[in-house]
């Protein structure tokens, strides 16, 4: 169960290169394509033949099915074929889509509710103030046990003990605030030793390591599934997230989760930065480290997957430093009961 | 949907060793061996614990299960077995097989129906002026997609584009006759560039591969599910089809389709031509060329037989391109419905 | 189907490192751990969110989720979790589990009616006489498959002609008994050549081995699916099973088979001797030898169980051969039902 008629990241726009890309996205199969008015997606459904349109080519800015040729507009509609007449051809399926923010944004419901207006802003991404670097994963789990994951970040104590979880996680209260359609948990460690990954960005910060610090994260879900986590670490005693900024390293952790089926995601995952934005080097070295961490969520998701498929009716725990998840669910519910009632 | 009643190929020959071969045609799981009479063809199933007897080895012109050394003749009947009385243990299914034209002809239907008369005339086979060289691919989809693929050749321009293809196939109009079972689409190509492959073929006849040459391609359906097909191109203006031997090179395009289920096939695909039939190396290079250009075609097969599976009520385009497709699976329909009638 | 009040093995003792271990056990995930008072098997579900918890680790002899950080007792009551207060956590389910002869045994039933004394006695495996090497395959099919392959060592010739199959096991009578829960298949064939494994045994206990031998194999079905084989070969006229240790080479076959589903196995094989048996060079020795041996006969168990699935009403025979199998499977079907009737 996911909401369709929202906007989803369906790939990065580094992804689309003049080759078309088929994806399936919220249970709809498509193909996107670099055409003669930007990005369009359609179904990935040649009318003539039921030939996958992501195995053909782009041809002055329409999409070329690779089987026998016919020619599709970035519409729907058959442009041509060789040697026929197309008029009756009957049109297919047009998704509404934006490209902003260096993502294909898809709209995978009804194309008549689609409003660009509705696409979050994300202010670091049209910033030359920040730098992004990211990657995507491929998942065999319900969406909403991402939300879950990343809505409650005690899970990078035992998950990620290596990198970024500290015991000192596990022992911060965590706070949980519902705003309309935006939820918000949060954690302050104060006077804490930094762990490795915070180490690296503090040093890249020229700032020192070795020093307590006050570290916070603030997690923010917005519909449909984007989670977006502010955090930092501040040199101790210096006002800890309002702390000015040559005392502290901090970034945006970003999280766009796309069903790919009921039981499948494709999993956006990066970190925004707004110190040495254009080191590039910094850039791919952090896209690394984080690819790696994140890469440790795996097995958990899918072995936690497959246990709740086998025991549907068991009632899981709702504990505070579940209320993150659990708000986000009922975000979800809501709107999807209102698409129904449309 | 496929009929049973007729002669499939199974295997090639040599594929067939002193070793027994299991495979599954047309849903049927069937061991073939080499006994005592030629090649035989049983239920892959030992009547003793079920065990597969194609994991068996031949001894003396019978079949020894590889299990418990069961010993099973040619006709499915129990020969002996360590220590045992065979006399009331239960035949197995005997299938009629005949090995013809470097083939194994498989009979997956009812044994007292099969006719020798029914396997196709396949001259160029049996004749000391012309060689053959092909392969076998597995793929997932309807055997009719195979058939559809090879009834319209326009699909070459596309996804054989770099050896076999070229836009002038698309230009060229299409004729489609019916005569009886027998279904042939063809085209003609005047004073047209030959494209690489042809250029290879050119060349291997001694031929001028920098001319204008006139090509053809007729293509013939016949059921179950074979496709042969005339190609080959002649010096412009020589007569092209018809021109003398000395101004063209030309080929046949051999594809047995053996369904192995309704959703996966065993391709049998090749070519036969009648220029230096003696040249192995040739027939080794033309096979290699030819496995790699018929490759292309797998993913799209597969793809489009995902598609249709999730689309099983979408109707596609007739187009005249697909009318050796259509009018080969009218013939298919009649043949299954007759054969329910019996 | 299969009896769920009885232990299987689990897992060998070497398997279960300070790491917890996921594994399926008749059907039930089962997570196994070292823990305060020796091993411990818990369902492999997290009461929190259903993570497994075989992806976590073991402190102070409890288990800790890997997710969250839940502290798991080995009585499946959660004993802790940080910041949370655990005492309304429902628990989880406990199975009774056992350390012994080298092998972790769990009883997948009911765990009341558990009963250590119902563990067999192997007094090989608690004496320094004897030595043992094993493994373990992961096998696809019903686990009664591997009790009638067994419980019929005909197919030795067949499957094993180059290591412990010969022509005489078939031409010897085989005799089957039942004394109560236990089944017996015995033969013996006097006055044999040793075959290649049991040349390598006389060589190493340093006896004569081109030599005529009395050899025999002695199968003993236990439920639920233990099958224990005497084997050895003595020189020719000493008595052959009775002769005097220094005439002789003999083993246990060991094979401990757990279902893992209604149609996959853990297989735990190995051999137990009682010759050189501080040798570990002989032990890794014969536990290659074994283990090369035992693989042969997975393709054939994996196809005769596809065949059985596709054919489940065809009625197999049931020669004197097969009597061990039919009566082991008699005593299953009995004490599943007297199971349900509980």
């Amino acid at each position: 169960m996911f909401c369709k008629n929202e906007w989803y990241v369906a790939a990065s726009s580094d992804e689309l290169t003049n080759q078309p890309l088929g994806r399936q996205i919220c249970g709809e199969r498509v193909v996107l394509f670099r055409g003669a008015d930007g990005v369009s997606a359609l179904e990935d459904f040649c009318p003539h033949r039921g030939a996958p349109l992501s195995l053909g080519y782009v041809e002055d800015g329409r999409l070329v099915c690779g089987y026998h040729g016919l020619c599709m507009g970035s519409d729907g509609v058959t442009h041509s074929m060789p040697k026929q007449r197309v008029e009756r051809f009957p049109a297919i399926r047009r998704f509404p889509v934006i490209e902003r923010y260096g993502f294909i944004w898809l709209w995978p419901g009804q194309a008549e509710l689609a409003d660009e207006k509705k696409l979050p802003a994300l202010p670091w991404a049209e910033s030359d103030d920040w730098a992004y670097g990211g990657g995507l994963y491929h998942i065999h789990c319900d969406y909403r046990l991402m939300i879950d994951n990343l809505m409650d970040l005690t899970h990078e104590t035992y998950v990620h003990a290596g990198s970024i979880g500290q015991k000192e996680i596990d022992e911060a209260p965590v706070n949980t605030q519902v705003d309309g359609d935006h939820v918000i948990t949060s954690r302050s460690m104060a006077g804490v030793l930094p762990p490795p990954f915070w180490q690296m960005a503090l040093a890249a910060n020229g700032l020192a390591v070795d020093v307590t610090v006050d570290r916070w994260q603030i997690c923010h879900f917005t519909p449909p599934s984007h989670v977006l986590i502010e955090v930092g670490v501040a040199h101790a005693g210096h006002g800890g997230y309002h702390a000015p900024a040559e005392h502290k390293a901090s970034s945006i952790v970003v999280d766009f989760i796309t069903p790919e089926t009921e039981n499948s995601i494709w999993y956006f995952w990066g970190m925004a930065r707004n110190f040495k934005p254009g080191d590039a080097e910094l850039t791919a070295s952090i896209r690394e480290g984080q690819g790696k961490i994140f890469a440790e969520d795996l097995a958990m998701l899918e072995q936690q997957q497959r246990n709740l498929a086998e025991h549907p009716k068991r009632r899981l725990l709702k504990l505070d430093i579940d209320a993150g998840g659990v708000q986000a669910r009922r975000i979800i519910e809501r709107r999807i009961a209102a698409e129904n009632n449309i």
